[in-house]
């Protein structure tokens, strides 16, 4: 951490505001330049709040050196968190496709749905039992009878399923259904959702928010690391920008970032991402060339039918062909060059 | 709704579209043009999902002409709406200053802070017993212990009392002690949160989630009053921009237009809006200014060794200094030109 | 400027980076903590560029200390710059009025307006004889012949003129028409036409680019007072947000923080700024109440038939009131307290 | 184009703005609904301003149907524009490779990187001999001194070369040494310039502005096409947003979703993109994978010692790597799936 001092601070100032860090523990070097005096102060970062640390007077502002996450980090952990589930793995150098409709709207549509992304090459399933709807108006989801179909598609298909948690309470009722357990872009900092799901045996998917930024998105995986659970998944989904030809900005450069700072799986949202169908074959791919663990696409028989996210779901031909297209990318990117 | 239908599409898919909106209920009116064929449609939004029609062949776009929330619309309740809360109203046209310390940090502490805040004349009081913190290391709140200090600091200062509610859990519990109950940003579009409030019988402040447009705010607030409780109020606290000399960018354009589109009374929070302590004074102005129906400020006893958001929080004396410039202002905009 | 070493850097690259500074005239306090050294470097900024400094071998980042701006900054001069314009002045602590349709679309229509405004209060008249438009087909101002209809407007009412140059090639010519030369959003990083209008002898009305930090609009000042002109003015007209309900997101926070870091003159432009006729008022009347030196707002007589800008642009009478308004606040603002 | 009416709006109001663009040779079809009345409005865009047509009293928005670029558009012409800059093709379907140093710093230095980015693999050699720089005290590049430097690289290597131009004046002399001529991002709306290269006979490399829509670009390009060149190239090469890990966000989506709007070719920029050496090469492929037609790379033989963007320039081995991989990859995504 480094303490600036604001321009013209008495020798006093300074004085007490170090005094204040080393009765914390800390070592300070001071450096007094001609227009500034500067502070290195070392020790245990999280021991001192930093914006605490601003408000001391004297003090113009404090620049943080060290990540704020520990649990999530490389430093903390080199190697690769590699986590299972049924007899699969993610994180282990393959690329995962997971894929389904963006809500379950009905036993026989979902059952459908479930075997054919199956045939067409998806690992996992996804499907949506609560939907986080912006409009109190729109489908809402069909809850525990949801589970229950995906329940049924997974014995039907062999396919892992994924769905998202919305609130606590549901949190013991999801797990018992499901393999993967996953939080929405709205619900990134539902802090106690979070620490909730770092008490729970399956892995999270963690969304990023709309507005967040990688080190927020990384500490909300430290709540969860951090109260107990170390399967979790981050999952980039766009952000909001101002461009409105797509629905969100697909952020793919957080891909090889996160590969850097933390050892945790990594997938891409490109339909979310984009919310155009056109655009989820060419970004899926460009998501697994840049370092991706998996996709997450959304497929529905017929989308001109589906009852929500409607014009980024794929019909399950053109899924097919991007399976054809991202396993080809994917043996071919292992060839030596 | 417009629906508008994609180069060169077939009569035969025009015809489809149509059909399917009629049987909806809908009368639609064709307008073919040289290059596109665009379609009226006529009847009670909400009834259909524009998403799902968007994804009818031959559709390109579909562009909704009525606002998605109705509850919350002027053209729903004309007048505006005025919220009791003890013995005072908010949205009444007079400004309402709410004001204290982020987190209650102890007994003494906070006492001290109400004292300070209802002399340099605050109308209610802040603080914080449930803390959404971006570090799961940061301070989390004394939870319900902090409760009832706020409880004790009403008892003596007389001032009704305003605390973030983070989980449904604990909504029963805070409505007992509080008489405002918060949702904080990163909570705006938590949906289970909101429905559980719409049962409760307080005020809700609804604070504007950080990358939330205007649309999905009010969208927000739509689950509450829709699920029965009419008294939401709204706060501005800034949304996050590109800029990086203040915390966020507070959108005070927000305040005129929410007047226009909306019923319910709009408070500012130019301390989280600015994140810094010198801008706090003239932000609460312009917002007084603008027309703002309140302002939620900061105060701290000694900002230097408050447990969080230290730098934007006022010491005592200026926040009087900042109170009776509001009044001022008050008084004078009332004046006749 | 502080230099941040990776962690697990060798002491023989930490010497490197050292001597790399002292060599360029810089004094270097080492910091070595567990995890990382820093470096306190002091000396003059500007000597070295941060961005090589950060490509040096070992360096994981570089944070600098210093503002990058010098002439505009407050630690330069410390009284505020106040521009004289004809017989008025600007940043002298009233607040000045400038008023006029967004493009000079003929002869008649701009004098009746430019009568319409001095009636109703203006101090000044804008108008716009080049039109940095985003489609070529629209309306391009009617150049040379625009600035003579502008100079006989001013001989009509005296009101001091304002307009915008867009290009290097037609400074002298602006210049010789009108009073105040303005550089557009677009053009804010324009470098070679900011050094130019460093060597005019007119006062420069510098706008915030659309997604300009108030660091780089600073150092775009910085451009101009560098090549020799000090008479520059800055007006905020809003920035790129994801909010849609408006055409930008006025950032008044800035006029505040500016008043601070800078002694230049800060205006707001609200109709720009907010793209909505209704939002006019409030928000001149909230520029006011936090400090500018002034606003700029566009009136037409007949907005229906404006060519440009015409949803922003507010009718004579409605003009006139808001005049009255701003009149009434900056009198009584400077009431005691 | 759509024109929705206010609401409660009197069938006179309706009647006049019906006449009005009847008048101008439009047809429109009225649409009455319980809460609103629209107008599908049918003709020519162009022929009259939206925003004009917004303003006429009972207006309440008016909605663009039609996209406001038409040269740049696939409706105007179906087949991609295929670029011959020396011997070689942009567009036709390969990838075209562009590297070289930020800014020419010296002759040694320049042609030593030259000779290397070829024998590394690059198609064509970027340079910059006026760079736009944001402090005023930062190298400003060579000038003509910079571009004899680049034509004797061209000499030695046979690749094509590519520089910035910033302002009109230099334009015939930089178009006289160059073969691709770059309109940086802060000059994307420079219409002055945009104009005068609309003018010339050589190819123009157009960055997307770092706060422009997809739309605002592509109306940038218009400028170019409209006054006469058909030779522009898009490059995208990131966006501002909230997120502060990478110098810009990189919107790869931008180049499938140009491929449908736009006949031109697009290139992307992944160094300035992310600003991070580390993630040139996975965004490079990433970019490949979704389709763009080539790359813009920073590669500097000593990037410690570049006097500008050091920490996004790969040094030549790297950039070696880089090239075979994005040839790999080319070769292979060339393969029947």
């Amino acid at each position: 951490m480094v303490v600036v001092m604001q321009k013209g601070v008495s020798q006093e100032q300074i004085k007490k505001v170090q005094a204040h860090l080393e009765a914390e523990g800390f070592s300070v070097h001071l450096s007094q330049g001609v227009n500034r005096t500067i502070m290195g102060v070392i020790g245990e970062p999280g021991q001192i709040d930093p914006q605490m640390l601003a408000s001391l007077p004297g003090v113009e502002k404090v620049v943080p050196i060290m990540q704020p996450f520990k649990l999530a980090s490389r430093d903390f952990k080199h190697h690769n968190t590699v986590i299972p589930v049924g007899d699969q793995l993610i994180g282990d150098g393959h690329v995962c496709i997971i894929a389904g409709p963006c809500a379950i709207e009905g036993r026989e549509n979902f059952l459908q749905a479930a075997q054919a992304v199956k045939e067409a090459g998806a690992d996992m399933l996804r499907g949506g039992a609560f939907k986080p709807r912006t409009s109190p108006y729109s489908f809402q989801g069909l809850g525990e009878q949801g589970l229950k179909i995906m329940a049924e598609a997974r014995d039907l298909t062999g396919l892992p399923i994924v769905t998202e948690v919305m609130d606590q309470k549901s949190i013991s009722m999801v797990a018992e259904y499901v393999d993967i357990i996953q939080v929405g872009a709205r619900n990134m900092q539902n802090y106690f959702l979070l620490r909730e799901l770092g008490k729970v045996d399956k892995p999270i998917l963690l969304k990023r928010g709309m507005a967040a930024t990688i080190e927020e998105w990384l500490m909300a995986a430290e709540y969860i690391l951090g109260s107990g659970n170390p399967q979790v998944i981050l999952c980039e989904r766009g952000i909001r920008t101002f461009e409105t030809y797509t629905r969100n900005t697909l952020d793919l450069s957080a891909v090889p970032l996160l590969k850097q700072l933390t050892h945790l799986p990594v997938l891409v949202d490109p339909s979310h991402g984009t919310g155009k169908r056109e655009l989820v074959e060419p970004m899926s791919l460009a998501a697994v060339a840049c370092g991706a663990d998996g996709i997450m696409v959304e497929v529905h028989p017929d989308p001109a039918k589906a009852w929500s996210d409607g014009p980024q779901s794929l019909v399950p031909e053109d899924f097919a062909r991007l399976a054809r297209k991202v396993r080809h990318l994917e043996r071919l990117s292992k060839l030596e060059y």
